[in-house]
């Protein structure tokens, strides 16, 4: 995979979603006889058996402060559902935050694999070996007919959501995701704003994610993601071509300003940032800010920075919890450093 | 004089309006016998005098190309009414642009002396010297009861405009300015925008000065300018610890941003510019932005920018007519170079 490749595909997620054999779903399970001891027996197993793997940190959901809890959702790492049921869900996550495995959220198991850049077949082959390891233990509920059996049918049949994160700026700002949109449905996939569901764009981030789970094969379904994330690359690296020829010295000089304004300013509200810091991308990527550093190193600097500016994230780098100003002195601070740091020459 | 008070009266100007004896105003010098003689010789005897002092540049403004012309008029050093009588005017400059005199303007003689900072004495008393000079070779025509005698009746009698250019952000941003200029009214004073009669005020700079020239002692006017002035300063110092301190956070954010535009920016178009300038200013004295200069210099050398970034002064710098866009790059291009000179420790 190139940088060119990888400017585009941010990132990769796979998740599956998988429920025990004989135990009602999590939105029932309390109104079972010994529903809370199963609850917690699933825990203390499935904890065992992936520490027994390699090194994951159990979260009590039950346990975490709200801010806690908000810095994970913010992380992508826990779901707001899994907090819900916060009277028996658990997560549990290894270190270096690529893998998730969160315990009766919606579906009794949701695992995910996070990885920077596109590489769906090695997030793919990662959880398919957690999922592995817990099946072995206590085995999955699995029709013939219709495959693994979710609580939601929206998730039958593979359980499966492979989704990529795409910086879209020249696609999205020239007016083009109406062309991409049904195109992608058409592929049966789907296309949301950088926060998930019913989030707008930020930034020009996309999340494009499977929508169809059952009638496919698990193969059918990556390999379809994969086509359409090879398409969406091709067309925005030849529009983004085509914005910079246009865009001239207008898109230049909006670049140029937004470094300025992230390296001086010392008030910045989160929606300015995600426009400032995706200019500043652009100005990266089209070589308007000249550094000595590396491409691969400056975007996945900024990648990091981008999730650490997210309200709760800086809550939780500031052990409490701030006002909205306090956050936006915070928020401009810590971007005034990470300009320093990008050893812009200008 | 502190620097605390040339913050604010940033320069001075004095004026006088003459006409010779038993010679038309220069509207009908044309239409009388031998006019066109008599306008070239004013301007051959006001030549030799001058230049017997002290060096003067001659300009013959029949002879200025346009672009030439406008570059004048935005220094101030010449007016539109000049370049309007451009078949008999001339107009006598000093190297360091410090003294202008214009012949054959809407009067035969307009004497100018234009300083940094607030100083009207010596203007004043730097024009006399001019004034006495020019007074021995052709008489003056003056009027026992009104005084010097002038085209226009708003000029008689003293034929004196004392101008001091203030800059007047925290006033003019906190709404007062509709307190100060019926106050100035009354003093027998008047305020414009920076680029003189009918223009907005551009970057905080107001332009306050006499508008009654008949029936005081040219000392009179100089001291109600002078009064005016004074109470002007102390309000907006006043007002500026005010604005900083209600201005907090939004303010410096404000201040630095503008800094950062400034410094990065490649498109800069003129009411932008001086809008930030105004604000880098305020940074400087604010103490937002630190540097290892001195504010005089600081002051000085951005004054000198604002003049320079004017259309015909950046036609002028280039040596050829340029289009609006080219301008706004060139002035931002050397506004980035004007922010590295500052020596910015943010």
């Amino acid at each position: 995979m190139n940088i060119s490749y990888e400017s585009v595909a941010v990132s990769s997620r796979i998740r599956l979603a998988r429920n025990f054999q004989d135990c009602p779903f999590p939105d029932r399970l309390l109104l079972s006889p010994h529903g809370r001891e199963r609850a917690s027996e699933i825990v203390r197993t499935i904890n065992a058996e992936l520490n027994a793997l390699e090194e994951f940190d159990l979260y009590d959901v039950g346990t975490l402060t709200e801010e806690r809890a908000a810095y994970l959702v913010e992380r992508n790492l826990i779901s707001r559902d899994l907090v819900r049921h916060s009277d028996i869900s658990a997560a549990l996550i290894t270190p270096d935050e690529s893998i998730s495995v969160m315990i009766n959220e919606e579906d009794h198991i949701r695992e995910q694999y996070f990885t920077r850049g596109y590489d769906l077949k090695k997030a793919y082959e990662r959880i398919t070996g957690i999922d592995d390891v817990i099946s072995e233990s206590i085995p999955f509920a699995f029709d013939r007919e219709f495959g693994y059996l979710t609580a939601c049918p929206t998730n039958l049949g593979t359980g499966l959501r492979a989704s990529v994160m795409m910086f879209l700026p020249a696609i999205s700002r020239r007016g083009l995701m109406k062309r991409v949109v049904p195109e992608l449905n058409r592929l049966g996939l789907t296309v949301r704003g950088a926060s998930g569901e019913g989030s707008g764009a930020e930034g020009d981030l996309f999340q494009i994610s499977n929508e169809v789970t059952l009638g496919f094969s698990e193969t059918e379904i990556l390999s379809a993601v994969e086509k359409a994330v090879k398409l969406i690359v091709q067309f925005e690296l030849r529009e983004r071509e085509n914005m910079k020829t246009e865009g001239g010295l207008s898109l230049r000089d909006r670049v140029l300003r937004a470094y300025g304004v992230l390296s001086n300013c010392c008030l910045l509200g989160i929606k300015e940032f995600m426009e400032l810091t995706a200019d500043f991308k652009l100005g990266i990527l089209f070589g308007y800010l000249g550094t000595d550093r590396t491409e691969e190193e400056i975007l996945g600097e900024l990648d990091d920075h981008i999730v650490a500016m997210r309200p709760a994230n800086i809550d939780h780098l500031n052990g409490h919890v701030l006002t909205e100003t306090e956050r936006s002195v915070y928020r401009a601070e810590q971007s005034n450093k990470v300009m320093r740091r990008m050893e812009i020459v200008v």
